[in-house]
């Protein structure tokens, strides 16, 4: 099943004055998750970036369900889900839990588009829509939906 | 009107290698759009904290409008959507956009609760949760709502 | 004299588990300062980047004094220190003090030099040195010198 | 030998307008480099914490060699310099490298000593000390001394 599983061990500096996570550090944490998928089930990275073609973030969505603290080994899940894969944009959804408990500390879901470095809005190519087709999966529980 | 508006110079660290914001400092942009919505309005952020208040964030959502790049000038208006405040929670809403041109750059809301510094789910003081229902407004124009 | 002071008030984002501004963030705070220096001394950043320079940093040396809180308010100091002037690159020098008290935070240097975006490196045209030049002052007291 | 060796990838939100990893992210990576010299040679970071025990940063001294893009694999390479070891502080030296090249890409420096979370100095333990000296080694070549 196409759902990448990588881990993260959360910094000192991702941290805030309340000794979790800071909010905004999630959206670095679902790009490390989305990168890691793109690398074990698509394309490398640096490929796509390497041709012109960047998948930017068109909207973003996070649930903070349970904080995250200094040290914590966290599992990063990514997928993509199938109902939101559009002729032109695609969404890649997150599930981030303890390692250790599988307790949820967080989920959410990005939407993406193809564009040039200069930002100008690029047809999908015909392999990469239908790789991303084929990839995506029906939705996994307990995931946010839009 | 109780729309704060406030002022952001974009830095180089701001950007990513597509020369723009990269899509997570929205989310600090928001918290300086609150912070001084709150210290103009509301309360100092820092007397908030020496109280043990903390209005964590329960959810984020981010439209990426238009990009912006290293030393424009971002004007930022925050404020509370009058249908969203509830008795344990409420809404900041935002609107970045390009200083000059007026242009939208992000638009988004979190979705507020108020805890102890240790996390704990607090009842909202009456007099807290007065001043906010009585400083919310209705929608204003081109904003995302829920 | 050619020291250019601004403000910054300090993010919950800023600060880490130990609830004062992490250590990273602070070079974030010098690029603030150098940045207010250019524009309000030298050159607008913006038309710097336009004309393909960039004052890339070669090495940056943080001396953390005292710590720094979610909302205190700092006042940055930047200034070109006279003796640091050389033909291919210069210093600015920081001093980031407690706005209110005067208490010392940070001190430090970033040394640089002129590159093309691509980071090749750029002879200092003849106009931008001498004014590097003119504006260097020398070295203020109770701050740091290599 | 008592040098500890990990691997970071670079993200895009690490990365700035010139397409490079930003000057501030390189004390992220030299705080990721040191929490698994500690994990793995040490103690666990969560345990000191724990026992209210905090490496806080003194000072801190970056040389950026080569730049690092995004998608670069790099090798982080950390330990503690004998000669430094004091009753009072140590530092943390750090050499990042193309994992693949062996290309240099920054070394640096950081100074500790410790203290309690709220920030008080803490007289190092005797057997803390004992193994800090004890792990301690020469300088390995081509890193930066004071």
């Amino acid at each position: 099943m196409a759902v990448h599983r990588s881990e993260y061990r959360v910094l000192f500096g991702d941290t805030d004055g309340m000794g979790i996570v800071y909010n905004a550090n999630y959206l670095r944490i679902f790009e490390m998750a989305r990168t890691e998928w793109s690398r074990s089930l698509l394309r490398k990275p640096k490929d796509m970036v390497d041709n012109d073609m960047y998948l930017v973030v068109v909207n973003a969505h996070i649930n903070y369900h349970s904080p995250a603290r200094y040290d914590d080994l966290l599992a990063m899940e990514c997928w993509i889900p199938k109902a939101k894969v559009k002729r032109a944009s695609f969404h890649f959804a997150y599930r981030v839990t303890h390692k250790d408990s599988g307790q949820i500390v967080a989920t959410g879901y990005t939407v993406h588009a193809l564009t040039t470095k200069e930002g100008k809005l690029k047809r999908m190519p015909k392999d990469l829509h239908g790789q991303v087709a084929c990839l995506a999966i029906d939705e996994i529980p307990d995931v946010p939906s839009e």
